[in-house]
């Protein structure tokens, strides 16, 4: 049944169950797949900096999900135990081929993963490796930001306009600037 | 065995096949996964325009293929019959949440589907709605400056980081600017 469910909601059945491991030292193992997981969103040059330099070496922030945690969002506005988020920074180039005017996406500058493992959430940086990644320190800024600003279980579903209209509807959404 | 493969690759069973098709009157059927296929690269503001304003209204340009496609172009780095892309429009906005620099994604603003079937390739625009599409004219833009730039296939591999890696390898991409 599930994987009919699945095959019928078009998403992946390999991720089932290997988008969250860990090695016996406690790192997270690299989704290899992860582009093939569901895209949510991207921005170019996002920061919460409003001194930030609108235009200095600017960055483009991909966000994908694992198949299995959106398919439960789309039913419920909420996110399950084994979601897994990655999120993709690439340099953003503005000259290239025929493009003269606005920005394309270039090379990996680096990775990092938001995990939801029982009930809590947690940060792993990858870096420009598929190797294991390393569990962000519990006093890192990603944890307190999220917990204040994500508008849904700590994740910035404000900035994911598809995923925002199934919140708005279900109504998961918190109250968060 | 097929289906087995899909399994292993972690892509989608529903789109086998329901990805391209038409109505009566030679419309293109709205893929209405399409944004649970792959996703391919985002721009921002993308012009071959020298003159166009780099603030004015830009809008973020996303780009998803057809699941079977992509597994085919992973491995031969061409596209084969049935390839469908989804070029979805979206607003960008500067200030919202926490967000104070940069641009992140709004509304939709039109949808555009590229198709090659029976070799040749085609043009249709959906607008903004999810009914039919229409077949842009042969005669229109898009059809030459995809001939004449698109760097695989009428395609613009160039501006997809991790398909423009997969044409170096496999030796399939053009010389074009």
């Amino acid at each position: 049944m599930r994987m009919k469910w699945f095959a019928a909601a078009g998403l992946s059945l390999l991720a089932m169950g290997k988008e969250l491991s860990y090695t016996d030292k406690g790192e997270m193992v690299f989704p290899e797949h992860y582009r093939e997981w569901v895209w949510l969103s991207s921005g170019l040059g996002m920061s919460y900096d409003a001194t930030a330099q609108a235009n200095s070496d600017l960055s483009f922030d991909n966000v994908f999900v694992s198949p299995e945690a959106y398919r439960s969002f789309m039913a419920t506005g909420t996110w399950p135990n084994g979601s897994v988020f990655m999120l993709e920074v690439r340099a953003s180039h503005n000259r290239g081929s025929i493009n003269q005017a606005g920005h394309f996406q270039g090379d990996l500058e680096a990775i990092e993963a938001h995990v939801k493992d029982n009930g809590k959430w947690a940060f792993y940086s990858f870096g420009k490796e598929t190797k294991p990644g390393r569990l962000f320190p519990r006093d890192a800024g990603c944890y307190s930001c999220h917990e204040q600003h994500g508008a849904v279980d700590t994740t910035f579903v404000q900035f994911y306009p598809t995923l925002l209209k199934v919140a708005q509807e279900k109504k998961t959404l918190e109250e968060k600037k």
